[in-house]
């Protein structure tokens, strides 16, 4: 990266010459921000095994901590993502406050509605209106949390679901969705939005009450305005087109959020533009071609969402950060006038050498310039690495015990 | 079969002594309703190649005859899909006439947006408005020829979309799309439906305009009342649930008929329930649901689209016939009340072994019995094997020439 | 199930009258043998959650008690599959006798190369020599664990892979296994099996060094006559043709044994034949044509490998064995010369129609017979649920604490 | 691209620093040919409509012309593919000496067994010996050809496969294809190699004769050293890791070529690197690996296979070169030592990041340079279009007629 300055004046002197606002680019990389999971600085793993991290957070206040790096060395990650009860303590205030004396925010609250033993069969659709009162009364705790640490989103993200034909009436499931997602939409606070994940399969394998983006859309649209769509990248089928989903959910004002991973084949949740980074480049083309957009409303959480298990925690985050930059820039640097032009005139090879263009050209100058304008050292990744804190929190953390998966046992 | 009269005995017995109310589903088995495509009647095939099958149907007269023997051997299925320019006639007054002394109702009209060479880029999606008009003017001339016909359901099926990233504006075409129905829509007498069909790709292949339930939803939603989706059973992803859009969209009302077709991997347009008939069943099942719940108006029309390109027509569709017919009757056996009782105490077991005893039983001798009691041969496909129409059919038209697919020259 | 006496008198007219042998198709059910695994006994659970059910067995000991259960009810799981470490104990001659005592015979030995945190990177595969030294003792742990109980078969499924592109070489891994699995393949003793399992893709998310059935393949191959494949139904890319991979592998020689499961997307561990049974029924043809054939040598071990997480775990097994019996006995149906010739002429509705006329008969009755020839109740569920057994183990055991899959702490 | 000579000097300079053999990397790019297709350069289209191209060659010599303009404009496309009969010519020495006065080579030659009605149940596998006979002879004219014009490979692909189960007998076709490969595999003189296609599906829906990696190796091994794969990289289930494959056949020295195209869910024929450019990286990276390595002989044939109907043929064939050039150049930037030390230590973060440092370098200038060195427009894809060429065939050859796609008529 040393030589990234002369790199970049080449770059800049190009950029201007073709007629980007190259200030106007470096702009919007520092004005992009992605928040960060709590969970993604604790240990995860697949169903065979949870490979303990040195120095994984084992609190909310570790996590913090963490997060708190990758934002020192991005500068574009000041939010973190609560999960509760993973996060839960006594006094959300006081962790409020401690955020903030680490220079962080408190992000979108997740509710937990697949741990508990009571969910075998559903959650917010259980068959028993006792469980779906527990899980309802949960979802309102999250709006509380929410409310007293300034959260504005509350990500839902349902397991429900049935893993034999038969199992339950799908159109009763429906139907208490659609029940309790009222109740507790009701409960929330203007601008508080409830954004509706939805997720292919798994754990639920024969059916999922929130499968694909249209029953999200379809609940939200129940809802009211403040209920959006959230899109986890890695829960679609193979072959799904999510630029589109993402353009029409644009379009009808109904994409709250996003989370971030990559899969090779279901919901792997990899490393963000790991396994396919072009697929995440257009997702960025449609956002920017959306607000450019008057008549389009964009308001939209960017967060992670990984569970990469055999990284070490923070090293991975930044380079998801890192990976988002990257297809952010790229797609900053797309010539819009001329591509709607062959678009219209049916320029099929032009136009997509157009998004070429963009998209092979090396932005890492830019972030550079970019990093070195708000202070950062211009290689996030290094510096962090450079910085003994892994050493210390492996030091001071050591290993975790257990999570060998399920046991046969 | 020959010895299925005294089947029919001892499962009408045990049925019976279950509380199943046998004649009820003997009229049910009666009233169902299947129609078939004038285009299974004639020679299909693949992009390779079109293997022409002696006695194909080269004509709208023909492929009525043909229709006719399906139904006289089936007794259920008596109306004919149109497709349209392939079906064009000068008069469709005298075309509908003819269909009557066929004993034959001419059921939905397919528009064609696919083979004009204007649609290279689209039809009504289409960034050109003189080719958008082009296929707006082609669905209005189809709405036409309903009325003549008497038939109810006009069934769009859009190839629209694009083959490269950045070929078109995602957004834009769905603006298009939604102008271009809505005038289709509004010159739709009542009461007419739009049955809007989705696919996942197609011969688009980066992105398809139409690509998923939730978009076919959305212009149904946009649209009005009599706008509803249809479901082809070939045009999801792989792992795709169908019986759970398919009840979503029944208690929505927004569920206007079906393709019936079968597929291993793509749209593969096999012979229906010949890949996983257990799939059929269960959508059979919620079919049933809705329809016993009074809440719920159920109004799908039952259309097939296989393209088998291997199989002689008239046997191929009336052996399709049959597998929709099986499927039906062993979901007509399901203990719904038990059904009920399971899912709602958790037994998940009991639940599925109530679904597994309704496909486990051999329903042959329902059909042959129903068969019967409207004056047919128990075996419809033997029947129509041993009538000669095939082999005079044959003789009369042979083979027909060319359809050798791409040919690289 | 009271009146199948009656419908199998009919049934046994009906097949008799078109050839089938009818004593022989039962015998051929009696001599069916379905290993169960110890571990599916035991509670299991996906990345999210492991729902503990009451009455789970925790030991080796309570596992084979319960497998006698599922073998007492339905006659033909007379041997059961060993997980090691999971199925660890101090004198496996000792644990033999006990199984003995139950009726029972300890099948294949199933190495874990999994859970150990060493196999972080790998474990025959790992970069690390240490590591793959230490997974080499453990197979060959195994071989003398499977000398001493009499078992004929490791099954060896790997979890290596890597989950990020550039992780490790592919080649390098690709040698290491080659190397390792020689070693292991020298210490096995003559007639004892190495039976090679591959998997698409879990817990590896990039790339799996055994992904598909011709990389198995090729390992055997190198490795000798003794080496086999191992088919595990879940462990396919979805609109795999498992059938035709199992007629390859009967006809190369190579084809070890079954894990039977069933799988609605990805390797779901659902219950055998609950998502497409018709699939099942078409591998069992393949199996029963193999057998016909006397130039093909069939040693085919049967096992059932599910991780049903919902269902209690002794019924879920019954039912599975019950599923796998009925596609045995509807294959068994299957009217071979008639269906040989049909295909020899190209009669492919003919042939269709003869695998279907054996698909849809109500084989209930005979397995019914089968069983009341060998003293055991027609119904083995009921049977099984009537017997006072469930409720006795959810007295004694309770339910397990944890496994509450990742915590995100 | 004006300003590349600039930004070549940095990027040079900056990658010698890194210890990049620039000059060797320029050399590489000289020295990689890509095999153009003759059908490449015809009408092509999906099974629902050819949309005829103006100016789309129509012969076998107007598809020689448009070859030499892509050779002539990127330099590295020397040689093209003939289809046989698509390309039947009188005199094929009269051929060889036209491509040759062009500055062309014939390639591969490819026999067409899917295209004659005969091949309705099968090519190679037919159950009719007649048919299988008129098969291999075609297979062996292809061979002549082939020595007639000094072609080193033929590439066989087969449609070959059912679309119904029971359609025919797995093992038994399996049987007739090994007869009937064994017989065209003696006919081919040393050192002429037989490339053998794989296909996952399509066109035959139910089973295809050779439908993955493992059934088209275990033909070679049965045959020969000069058999080898040909891995076509739309031919997988979707999911699969390509680089994988074909590191394992590189390492058994039996991959013998590639189909370069790209695919978003079937085999889509899209234009290469369109949909997943990382994904050609990683192939490339595999290839680079493998021939660093002295114990792998490394000998295939980079082959594009594209069937893009909407796109002009020789831009979109330009473009394909151009998109396969600029993945091999990203590839030979890869800091291989670093790597296999980030490898061997385990190091996952670092080892994807020295593939993502060489994938995200704008590699445009490298190509740029390379071509000034050969004395070519640095700019291929302006360079073309500026020349007029486009215009004079669209002038000349006009628009083919007909090409509908299946009619249902």
């Amino acid at each position: 990266m040393g030589q990234w300055r002369e790199a970049y004046s080449v770059l800049a002197d190009h950029l201007s010459a073709r007629g980007i606002d190259v200030p106007g680019v470096l702009a919007a990389l520092r004005a992009q921000h992605i928040e960060t999971p709590s969970w993604g600085y604790a240990d995860s793993g697949t169903r065979f095994k949870v490979f303990n991290q040195p120095g994984a957070a084992r609190t909310a206040r570790e996590k913090l901590a963490d997060a708190a790096q990758v934002h020192r060395y991005t500068g574009v990650a000041p939010s973190v993502a609560l999960h509760i009860p993973w996060d839960r303590v006594d006094d959300y205030g006081v962790l409020k406050e401690h955020a903030a004396s680490l220079g962080l925010e408190l992000g979108a609250i997740n509710p937990n509605l697949f741990q508990d033993d009571a969910y075998r069969l559903g959650s917010l659709t259980n068959p028993d209106p006792a469980i779906r009162r527990l899980a309802i009364d949960h979802c309102l705790e999250c709006i509380e949390i929410a409310r007293t640490v300034g959260s504005r989103d509350i990500s839902l993200w349902l397991a429900d679901g049935t893993s034999s034909p038969g199992q339950d009436s799908i159109r009763g499931r429906k139907h208490r969705l659609i029940d309790a997602l009222s109740e507790i939409y009701a409960a929330m606070p203007d601008p508080m939005r409830l954004l509706i994940e939805y997720k292919f399969f798994e754990p639920a394998f024969y059916m999922t009450d929130l499968g694909d983006w249209g029953m999200s859309y379809l609940m939200a649209s129940r809802l009211g305005e403040r209920a959006k769509v959230l899109v986890d990248l890695g829960h679609h089928p193979l072959g799904t087109n999510i630029e589109q989903i993402v353009a029409l959910l644009l379009d009808e004002g109904r994409l709250g959020g996003f989370h971030f991973n990559n899969k090779k084949y279901a919901d792997d949740d990899l490393t963000v533009g790991s396994i396919n980074p072009y697929e995440l480049f257009l997702i960025f083309c449609e956002l920017i071609d959306a607000e450019c957009d008057p008549s389009v409303d964009v308001d939209v959480a960017y967060m992670l969402d990984e569970s990469v298990n055999l990284k070490p925690k923070i090293p991975a985050l930044i380079q998801s950060v890192i990976n988002v930059q990257v297809a952010y820039a790229q797609a900053l640097l797309v010539d819009r006038t001329s591509l709607r032009e062959a678009q219209e005139s049916g320029c099929i090879i032009k136009a997509e050498e157009i998004l070429l263009d963009a998209y092979r050209t090396d932005v890492r100058p830019l972030l550079a310039a970019m990093r070195e304008e708000i202070g950062l050292d211009p290689d996030p990744l290094q510096a962090y690495l450079r910085s003994g804190y892994q050493d210390k929190i492996v030091a001071e953390r050591g290993v975790a015990d257990g999570g060998a998966g399920f046991q046969g046992a």
